[in-house]
């Protein structure tokens, strides 16, 4: 296999990329300049070695804990619970929470052997315990996993006097009703927001 | 800027990755095996080390010249003349054109200020001159560029006795005439095929 064809295999594992997406891709990088070439491969290579999890909250960082678990400006008595490291950066480009977070790494899923175990629930009970947490505001997913995942951490907390939340679901903003599927427009007539 | 994001800003310095699939792909990276970003990454660093241009077709390959240009089981008579090197291995796909290749390195494109000089005809003309060759076929996009560069290789060979012709335009095989824009349309139907 040609040194080529080898890239555009390794390519074609990254998401989101097919095999003609990876093959523009190699032939931009053999046109790019070398020193682009360089430092793309130098960010490839050193991106696990420069960044881990935080060890309070998971989310991927170059200093631990990350700049969020520091920062003294956040509302310490809130924590977002989420799925994985990136959703945190997408709460974050909205500007509209700033409280902790918590990074499950996963949703329990039966189907594919994740139980509670496998997911960061241990780590989550014990930093509530130990720091005065008021609300939980759960943003996992709106799927099945995620809905399961949300109703354990409900039972979980049930007695402990914490609030809890979910982020809400319903019609995109901007969306048109007649676009909405099914299962999406059922729960915001279900979800449906009193205005008086 | 955290090496995260400089990561997703270079990776959508690439072909077809917008700003969501370069984050995607970048924590796909962090949860990547080691192995693998570390094979990715010098597969990068050393692409244009390793490729370089066919000295007689202008091939991208790993020898000179290229496999295509040494085969000795291949129509030295017929070239295919193609825009870029990538062309080249669509065409090869096809598995319907056993002759060689002639890349040109680009269109002619006067608003862009890319004239006849910046491509290869000159190359061109020398390796017809001292070869036997009996038909070019023309393999530019049609597009204005491609056609306007098709018209130019018409008139260089006008007087060769060289037998030249164009890649058909038309309606893609099961495609619909319904969805087919007019431009295409009006192609296919210039450019009919008689059947009897």
């Amino acid at each position: 296999m040609t040194t080529l064809d080898q890239l555009i295999r390794n390519l074609t594992r990254l998401p989101g990329i097919g095999r003609k997406s990876a093959a523009r891709i190699a032939y931009y990088l053999l046109r790019a300049d070398r020193q682009f070439n360089a430092d793309l491969a130098r960010e490839i290579a050193e991106l696990k070695e420069r960044i881990r999890e935080c060890s309070i909250c998971g989310n991927y960082t170059e200093v631990d804990p990350c700049e969020i678990c520091t920062d003294p400006r956040r509302d310490r008595s809130v924590l977002c619970v989420v799925e994985q490291s990136q959703d945190i950066q997408t709460i974050e480009a909205t500007r509209e929470y700033s409280g902790l977070f918590h990074v499950l790494n996963g949703v329990i899923s039966p189907i594919d052997g994740i139980g509670p175990d496998d997911l960061t629930f241990g780590k989550l009970e014990k930093r509530i315990s130990e720091n005065d947490i008021a609300e939980i505001i759960i943003a996992t997913n709106p799927t099945v996993e995620g809905d399961a995942t949300a109703m354990y951490l409900v039972r979980m907390f049930a007695n402990s006097g914490i609030s809890l939340s979910r982020l809400a679901s319903g019609l995109p903003v901007g969306g048109d009703l007649e676009y909405a599927d099914r299962l999406t427009l059922a729960r915001s007539i279900k979800g449906r927001i009193p205005l008086k």
